[in-house]
């Protein structure tokens, strides 16, 4: 066995986890500066067909920002299944299921999400990011979006 | 410390998990083709007493498809507090817990399951594989079925 | 790379994780004494501002008994998003996302709770344990308790 690789590996699984639980734990905090920081400074965020694709850490924190303030009272991003794969040493892509539960400023009944985050990593001189998040719905109830990336059930 | 085997222990853990979330990943998908691939050619899958135990991987294969097709028009299985007991090098025990919510065809309120997986896993000639999984339940509501196994909650 | 201390790290991770979810898995079977085996003789567990902080394991086993007896017909806790912060090779700190969800025995409609466990885990000489528990909530929706510890949300 390859010990010092397959321990690598393993640290690099254990350092993704990390990123996807960051990206959950500082949503729901509502701090969206702390969630760009997660992201590389050319990442695409793809949140459904009904919003444009948002690029760049920049605009990430912006986006959110205008949601988190706005839309949710309270949120929580509860994911497991967390499946990567590595495409070389400094690449991965990882697909995440996503339990998300939302109460809104309006009033509205709380929104539940059953999703997935479609993630690719890459590893950067200050850790591994994210370089491209797709969001797809396996299903919504009272969600406060009409439309979503489907999961491509068959 | 026998670092080299600590270190399998921990691969082997991470192979598991991938097959829990591949099953999943895969009933979700609507693949039973592909769900059938994560067993044994002798395992038995226990869903509840209403349902006979079905034995081989083309059985289960044949028995998910049709629930996949005619009960479900979504399913998302959410797996988390996977807890492994290794056996010997070759065998692992666990129990995992499932919430898994589903939408259906016939149109019925979504039903959610609040449930466990008992699994018994081998290790193969093409890695792991489940030899054994009984599904229990601590609750559902609005679920398609009126009867499971019980957790053994005392 | 310091392998062995690195591997060391990873295995302490998996055994904090197992008794996060040995935590879950008593409580929901109704096993109020293994509860308390998990935590220091000195523990302190804080579940919100209605209760008093308990002090001890026999005071927690005392403390859950009662409620897993006369509340809760069933529970389910679904943990995720375990992160965890080492802050010592002995001590660890974590936050664990928390899904629950219970079945009353006076016939109140299940509650469902979307939480945060704040962690202390300390080495002992039977392993590690939990030193400290506090319980804060995202959201609630038809739960038994009034107010919860906020997750400071900002």
């Amino acid at each position: 066995m390859d010990i010092e690789r397959r321990v690598q590996e393993l640290l690099d699984r254990q350092a993704i986890a990390d990123v996807i639980h960051a990206y959950c734990f500082h949503f729901d905090q509502n701090e969206p500066e702390h969630v760009a920081e997660l992201f590389t400074a050319e990442a695409t965020v793809d949140y459904g067909p009904e919003a444009a694709t948002i690029v760049g850490s920049d605009s990430i924190a912006a986006t959110i920002a205008t949601g988190l303030e706005r839309t949710f009272a309270a949120t929580s991003h509860h994911v497991s299944n967390i499946q990567l794969t590595f495409e070389d040493d400094d690449t991965a892509r990882g697909v995440t299921y996503l339990y998300a539960w939302h109460r809104y400023v309006d009033g509205s009944p709380d929104g539940e999400l059953w999703g997935r985050y479609h993630h690719r990593f890459e590893r950067t001189a200050t850790g591994w990011k994210i370089a491209e998040l797709v969001l797809t719905a396996a299903g919504a109830v009272d969600f406060h979006r009409s439309t979503m990336h489907p999961i491509g059930r068959r």
